[in-house]
């Protein structure tokens, strides 16, 4: 497989820590609801699921965003629930709901009935990530994604969303010798199911870690954490192309990890809107400088991290993290919020003294679905237009 | 007005950094639908707004958890939106759902009718704080409380629950000038509705910012905690018997900002599961020795906050903070979950060479309706024999 070369790779750079002219921007759910053409080409595709497991209607809508907004990457149009529908558990939408299975996964029987998908089941998605790679004919870099095992885990036990995570935290506490093998199953699927995004020709793959906030403080570490480094330690670390594959995670609700999080090995760090930036970056500098000193690794600084991170890799990159409620405010509001969030995480390192990590410009979460498509355009314009100005400053 | 004296003052000294026998603990929504004499009791009043403004009814309930359990201390029964509802926003509350305003506010035109309340329209709940200290006669303290101002703000302006806080977000943004009438109303409001309490019995007081934690960085500073900060300055600083009122507040998801809240003028600050409560000790501890510091108070520290900080203070009790969806597993796990959130605070100061902060366990939000009551008494005894055992130690 060949593809056309890269002509922004703007996204790819900030994502290995290396200077940029200006700070990547993309939006998680930008291939979404917000967007006219977006609800046109659903009601064509019948579905969501119909939308989503056809090649041609999800490479349309992938593109879809990339027309009205220059954004510096473009990620897969699928859904977080596709491994466990492969497993077997009946994945559908009602009008109006949200993800519903036909099966739950709550007592010793059903978990003895998991085990990684035929990933033969899922060739659509990998059909998808090949067709959108050509359409972009290297326009920007195109993203794979998944579901981190624990937010998976999450949907498979309630059968669908959830306020309280009653079921699957009920799981977790009463039989955690259950939880940990559907953990580790999910986790074994995510990474095959990531490799085989990046042989379809992902250019970077996203972990979203979407549930991970709802743990207590030690359930996270044990049943979140342990499970998304179980998947980046199977990752391919080159595309089709020969290319660096840059791995990201997301956990959303999950800023008072961070420090722990510096130690998994990816190379950027989603976070959320309550999270400042300027002290994200602090901490991932911090852990690069102590993972790089003569003692790294020992049980001073990470204990149970420590063995995951080479050493001498620049800090992580961070991605995010505005608030996506600031895209309803009129346009002056938003370029307003853009360049607080531009400024708290500061002026990039390699036109400064400072030490290292890079920006990505992201939302906090994905965008809503009653955004005003206009106004995305104010908030894209201003990321690349104050980043260059703090780089000329 | 003479209450009887308090035979158990466990949790007012612990508010209060001093050393108790055991760690207190009193549960979030203890009074409610998990148990069955609850549910009685609702029935019979025929509405939950008929239970929460019937002063015997709001007595009873109070006082149910107390027959089942050795807690140490009861709270208020009462609703959140009380305040709102004195506004003349009309609350109603559907069955099987959340609470509802007839009249949202989100326009200047609803925002210029908005005004403190006459206190009086909430007489029924001074009431029932004086009835239930009564019938308490003594046994544990009382605590009222109220919704914070940005919490209040929330569902007036989304009009009951919300998934996204869209519109108060849109508001927030769009006109930050109406936004902080609001909360300057809604913190006034507060402030008068806790001192009515206080002066009707209330023991200590609870702000509850339940949704402060959906906040950006930044904005939580500015829209939530600055108006938490304006509750507490206008609160009185002892209850009708002249002993000291603890003042007590909880922001869910707060666990970030922490180290700001710590400049807040109350004595504890609860926690929801997500935070370590050995983290959280040390952050308290460091603040109050900053605060001791000769030059405390100056841009150093805590800039914004320091001025709000009486010196030579001990550091801030710490509240919390299991996950109430520990209470669905078999007793031992419950126990050991316990132990884990008690040993994770560590050893009581006044038993060790470490200086400062006290505990108060509680969940990190309020119980499930789903709950066995049963499972309860398991996690009381626990806090009680495992707090006793690590002062013993």
């Amino acid at each position: 497989m060949t593809f056309a070369p890269l002509k922004n790779d703007t996204f790819l750079r900030a994502c290995l820590g290396q200077a940029t002219e200006h700070t990547p921007v993309w939006l998680m759910r930008q291939a979404g609801r917000y967007l006219p053409e977006y609800c046109a080409t659903r009601a064509r595709a019948g579905s969501f699921m119909g939308l989503a497991t056809n090649v041609d209607y999800a490479t349309e809508v992938t593109l879809q965003p990339l027309e009205r907004y220059p954004l510096d990457a473009s990620i897969l149009f699928s859904d977080i629930l596709t491994v466990p529908d492969a497993m077997g558990l009946g994945l559908s939408f009602q009008q109006g709901e949200g993800p519903k299975f036909e099966k739950v996964v709550r007592d010793e029987a059903a978990v003895a009935q998991l085990a990684v998908p035929d990933m033969d089941k899922l060739r659509y998605v990998f059909d998808a990530v090949t067709s959108i790679r050509k359409a972009l004919n290297g326009r920007v870099p195109l993203i794979g994604f998944s579901g981190s095992p624990w937010t998976l885990a999450c949907y498979m036990v309630e059968g669908g969303g959830s306020q309280d995570y009653r079921h699957v935290k009920t799981l977790m506490y009463a039989r955690p010798d259950l939880m940990h093998r559907v953990l580790a199953i999910n986790a074994d699927a995510v990474a095959q199911y990531l490799n085989l995004q990046i042989d379809a020709g992902a250019q970077a793959v996203m972990v979203f870690d979407s549930w991970g906030g709802v743990l207590a403080d030690g359930a996270f570490q044990d049943f979140s954490l342990a499970y998304t480094r179980r998947v980046l330690g199977q990752l391919k670390r080159t595309g089709v192309d020969g290319a660096v594959v840059p791995r990201i995670v997301f956990t959303k609700g999950g800023g008072l990890w961070l420090p722990e999080m510096t130690g998994l090995d990816c190379d950027v760090l989603g976070l959320d809107w309550t999270m400042n930036l300027g002290a994200a970056r602090r901490i991932v500098i911090d852990a690069a400088q102590k993972a790089s000193e003569p003692n790294a690794g020992s049980a001073a600084s990470t204990p149970t991290e420590g063995q995951d991170l080479p050493q001498s890799r620049p800090p992580k990159a961070l991605q995010g993290n505005i608030d996506p409620n600031v895209l309803f405010a009129p346009p002056e509001a938003i370029r307003t919020e853009v360049r607080r969030v531009l400024d708290s995480f500061g002026r990039p390192h390699t036109y400064t003294a400072v030490p290292g990590s890079t920006h990505i410009f992201n939302l906090g979460h994905g965008i809503s679905q009653f955004t005003p498509p206009e106004h995305v355009t104010h908030l894209v314009d201003e990321v690349h237009t104050h980043s260059r100005r703090l780089r000329a400053a």
